[in-house]
């Protein structure tokens, strides 16, 4: 089996990702993987929504986009067509649910913190490129407010991070781009902490079900890439 | 460890799976997971969408509702509100996925099955109940098409079903009700084939992440459940 | 002339109303009209709309709704298109003017009641079915409230039921089935206070006008036929 | 008892049809019911909605609104606001179904004839005004079919008009302004044919129940008012 | 060069601008260029939006509808399709930016005056007599409100008034009616102030790109144009 | 008068035109003017709208969106609001129009190109950047068509740019940023051809009037501006 990429079958893609990409935002990011480009931005604002106020507690939450034609063919915008498609809030329901595990919302307090991740350019995995590039423009606005004096400690409990596996011609393979993804007979979404645990774990047959071994072969091969992943979350961090 | 309603970790709850529900639809399913009862009818029409029109192949499709007062307290109507919430569209996106597992398309011939779940009384599990009741609609609007000649083969791949499996108190258990739902460290809902494959695994963190070991004790649990769901299927199809 | 069902000209078909259909709301009921069934729920809520608010006074609403599969061929989801048809519209602003009717909504003090009336099965005269259902749901619902020592005398004004009447074959009939309100010359649907006032009367032309002794006969078979709605309403009551 | 305007209790307000008062419309039609001014257009379109598509059937439907100032005070714009009301909807919905009812649609063939029925000006009655004013415009629109030969023969079964009655300080009246249908307890809008028949009859008790004698009261000043309105129209459309 | 309806180049339509059209608005206009008919009123309320709160300062704001049946063929109902069309998006923002540029907001206090313009007839050159007429209601609404005492100041700056000026057929032309408007190569809407200051220009090249020294003499044509319509708006405002 | 940014008043600001900036869209250009950045798309489809089926006419239309954090502080996502803005509606309907001013229709043939500018980074100007880089984007989608054989000959008629100006402390300036933008008395945005002539004028007075040697000096600069912006697009179309 040869993937379309050459890739080897644990092998991610190239992954860049550059902080302060735009100039607005409390942490703005642009995240690579490989030709699946997403910039990913953090607001933070005062206050948070009604069924938390007064607790004490802050939020995150996340919505999702595509440029149009960041797409082989173009899509129609959203905003034109007057709702969001099911696919976009799924997604964004995934990415703000996995946003949520890295912070300690108390020490938060009543701030919330709303992520946008807008694909500029699609090649599978923007899902997991926008969680992953995410993450790092969250560290960023947590800083933010810590260096306004806005809160006191830090919120961070550890870095996650989000890669796709999926069986492809049989393979196992890891970070699948849209060649891969669009023949896989399985694909999974794998979102870990730092610390080695899952976050979040959603894994569907395409094709055939697949069977107990192929899921822990699957997830061997996430964790490898959740760990290179928060590597380069750490360096693009360390880069100040 | 005492789940709050006595029973065993692995114990489902009473499962009654009602055919013939209401009259007008070719599948038409009463299911009840204890107090969750969801109404699923399978309806059968001519034609697929645009972009299998031509294709040979069939198409299943699922939408999803609670009725206003299905919960405590009563929840905004989807049809009033002029939009489905993000909760709706996740759980029937999942619904439509699985059920096209347990079908091979091209046999159903260019015909849409529309499933429709809609929850009358819920308790947690409404997505689980919904699946497990739908694929029991499902083969009764396909014994429709082969009884009205309309098909010359059973679509029917396999029967599927699913359970939600969870850490409560420390404590993985089977088909979590709302108490255990709603304080549970972790929540997964799983789609099995009844010969024991995967569909869609879907797991989550809500409060700390779960180890591997963890998740290895939710899947021997949830394959225990979709078991007894399957033999609870096949006895009520058995009834004709 | 022959009904399709058999059934005498001012024969009701048969009727049965169960309490407690479903467990969280303060009244639930599901009634049925011979084939047409529907559950009909009664919330309370604290509060009153904007217009009421430091009024004293409380209020009675509804909403109205059918399960895409209750119907011979499977309509849209009025929730997935993104609005309410007029149709439905219509219906539920008559089953909340009919309840208010009811109601001292000064004795109710500020609360709201919303009625949630859920075909689920429709075989013609699915507002008059809702309309005496809810009666019933609401009862409840006032009796929950005085129970709770929320409200201290009971603001039921009169019990209120609804039948249909029309003109079928040049004969006028009571309760309309399908086949008959598909074939009827004229079509009314009168709501009436079991002291014998009317509440609401809507008959309308589908072929030629009707004239002022038809709308006689009409009404005296209407008369007829909530009287044993309000026997059966009071009958179910009696049951606790 | 005195009525605000002090006319007689079988009284109707001033009423003109003023007809030709825009340019474009093949009917166009203002009526005033004393101070309620609606313009009234009927819009020829061939072709039919799909449901009639080669039944060699025309179709008459109509469409309501009121200018966001036509009231005491300032309501939103539905086209701002993205939906129309449900007052909107169940009165446009009356519209049309009445104005069908004097149309031979098979005569009528494949054509559709749009109503626009838009108050500028309300004190009471805007849908009584609407359907008599918008008759005349229908009038005006199947003459223009004939005389371009479009159609053959004259689709027109007779005249309708509308009037509304009540109940007002214990005493029925006709024609009710805005002061006494507020006050009112009991109101009714009657569509009649110019033969005398009832095409639909929408009573709504506001405050008590109404009694049968009250109801045969009311019904009996809504035939002559009808005959008035007839004569009105008639006398309009005698003017060339 | 001949205009269709045979006037000079620099020659306005027809100018009429009546006060009082409507009963229940502050200020209530019906303006005509020609046969282009719109309905103007001013509707005055206590508040401002939200931005303004606390400021002193007032708010002018337009909306703009135009008849279904206004237009030579009947075009959708806005309120029906559920949103507003782009058209008129543009047209109500540059309506309300105008008066606005009329209005001290400072003198308002804290009043919001809205303005709307419906078109009962349309051809050619709705925004402009819109703009036009609406001033004229603006200030009856104006002297409202210090007739009421509700401010003690004049908040008018100056009258406003807007023409349209084109290219047809090689010729520079003033208030185009519609066959004009159809054909030109250059559209410009002009506002301006009695005092002969531009409030807006907006010029569109509708075939080939125009040059400075057109834009030159259509300037000059709109400024006769507007201080003809400002001597009308005058006119009309002294009749009382 | 000194300018925020220190420039000169008939100076640009910074102006970069990177094509090929993502790789799925047959145009695809990054313009900044300064720090406003915008991707700009052209995207080729086969067919036409509706209206110009069979005309052998082609069709260029835009759709114009800012990402949330664009801006200083983040804006609701249109998408999510389901409707697009006043604002939006009224500059995309800008674009498309100045575009198609740039291309023969008929030599298009029967091909619709969609332009998209998404504003990643917002400094004032963001019309005037989209239209000046999305007219490069659109003579790389006019070049694939020709590359392709899909048409014979070039469809361009000539480059168009745009830049704003306005009056800045009483002094007429260039390209303004976001602080001169917020305080300028009046803001013109101005659409010109490569051959000098005026395709748009949007001038407005957002305090006092402007005066007719105001408008004058204005159109100086803008063609100044223009001179150096199509110098640029041709500088980065002759980069191949």
């Amino acid at each position: 089996m040869q993937r379309p990429s050459g890739r080897a079958p644990n092998q991610l893609r190239d992954i860049t990702i550059t902080r302060h990409f735009t100039c607005h935002a409390e942490g703005s990011v642009l995240v690579s993987f490989g030709n699946t480009r997403v910039i990913c931005t953090a607001s933070v604002n005062e206050g948070v929504p009604r069924f938390l106020r007064g607790s004490g507690s802050g939020w995150v939450t996340a919505e999702y986009g595509m440029l149009p034609r960041s797409t082989g063919s173009r899509m129609d915008r959203e905003a034109a067509r007057g709702k969001q498609g099911g696919r976009t809030v799924e997604i964004q329901r995934l990415i703000g649910r996995s946003l949520r595990a890295a912070v300690d919302l108390k020490r938060l307090g009543e701030h919330t913190i709303t992520i946008d991740c807008d694909v500029i350019q699609a090649d599978g995995g923007t899902r997991t490129a926008s969680i992953t590039g995410a993450c790092v423009a969250l560290v960023d606005a947590l800083n933010y407010l810590q260096r306004k004096k806005l809160i006191v400690t830090d919120p961070l409990k550890q870095m996650i991070a989000s890669v796709s596996v999926g069986v492809y011609r049989g393979v196992p393979v890891l970070d699948l781009d849209y060649p891969e993804d669009a023949a896989a007979d399985t694909d999974m979404n794998v979102i870990m902490g730092e610390d080695g645990g899952f976050i979040e774990v959603q894994g569907t047959a395409e094709g055939a079900p697949f069977a107990r071994d192929e899921l822990n072969v699957m997830l061997d091969l996430a964790a490898g890439g959740v760990s290179e992943l928060v590597a380069a979350q750490r360096a693009a961090l360390a880069e100040g």
